[in-house]
């Protein structure tokens, strides 16, 4: 069967369209997890025609990257500061607490785990994470720990990168690999002791 | 088509076939990925049966996860203790910048991101692995941390599970999402913060 693609002239999503799909993705990767997630299914399922999903997306990596950031930000919000409230320590346990509420979800958890596991193996979808998504949380993540450098905090020759990685990486791996219970009494300990270890040597006491 | 199932009666395994499976699979998902390898081609390429690989695992997880085990403490090899120089900043910087050049082998990087990708997914699989692979890895890891905490180069309070995410996550977390350079100079950075954080509250000098 040869199918000659009909293309539209104009290729602007219709807002409405585009979250219905997104919507429908998410839910889809939930259920039946990445390796069950087809564009047919979700074209089906969201009453659209498969075209139009790959007019907009180039396959299922992108689509349910969309999908998942499309559930973390919320629909076309600005991605949203981090907490400065002055008190470094207890606004990075405000969202690491978050973190934790947002991956014990189990719609979100296994939505989550579908992407994660096809950036582990997927580099192009890896970039893309990083571009979309990773990327513009570490700004955030760095422009907090920088106040908290310029408040006399954070050693200030700290590679922030590194500390990002310090303060969260330990509750995802946690996560991804289940090594071990996911609490927010978890998630305090690793801020208390990622600052501490990347406070100025000599605390100002 | 109904096939009984052959029984051998012996179910102890050649030790040599056994190698060879292994050392299959390893090359076939470096080769192809998790989701390219299939019991098919590992027992052709290994010139076995598929029912001899089918009675020693129960799936091609298994059989991955075997596969990286069986190249990251070789053949029959017991788990090897950490370093105890009594230099605890030296002794984990050095682990972890190994973990570094294992990581960014270009075979071992892509078996490795197949039984990753399959864990993420997969909690039957991540129990395995933590009963195989990351768990007596965790054992061994606590056991320098708290020869660290009898020599007071530890808060002797920390929660040691908590110790080895501070200390091990980053540097995977970079490997699996590749957010960032995976050097020495990273691996050591970790080090040295992590263990600031995880020092006495108030270190004697």
């Amino acid at each position: 069967m040869t199918t000659a693609p009909t293309r539209s002239t104009g290729r602007r999503r219709n807002p409405t369209t585009r979250a219905a799909i997104l919507a429908t993705a998410f839910d889809v990767v939930a259920e039946l997890g990445y390796a069950g997630l087809t564009i047919e299914k979700v074209a089906a399922r969201a009453g659209v025609g498969k075209q139009t999903i790959y007019r907009w997306w180039p396959g299922k990596g992108a689509l349910v990257l969309d999908a998942v950031l499309e559930r973390t930000t919320g629909a076309g919000a600005e991605a949203a500061e981090l907490p400065d409230t002055g008190d470094l320590e207890a606004d990075l346990a405000d969202v690491l607490v978050a973190t934790v509420r947002e991956l014990t979800d189990p719609a979100f958890d296994r939505a989550l785990r579908g992407l994660t596991a096809a950036i582990v193996e997927d580099a192009e979808l890896a970039r893309l994470y990083q571009e979309r998504l990773d990327g513009p949380m570490r700004e955030l993540k760095k422009r907090r720990l920088r106040s908290a450098q310029e408040a006399g905090q954070l050693d200030p020759g700290v590679d922030l990168d590194v500390a990002v990685d310090l303060i969260f990486a330990p509750v995802a791996q946690r996560w991804s690999e289940r090594s071990g219970p996911l609490t927010p009494e978890v998630a305090r300990a690793v801020v208390r002791h990622a600052l501490r270890g990347l406070a100025l040597p000599d605390p100002p006491r």
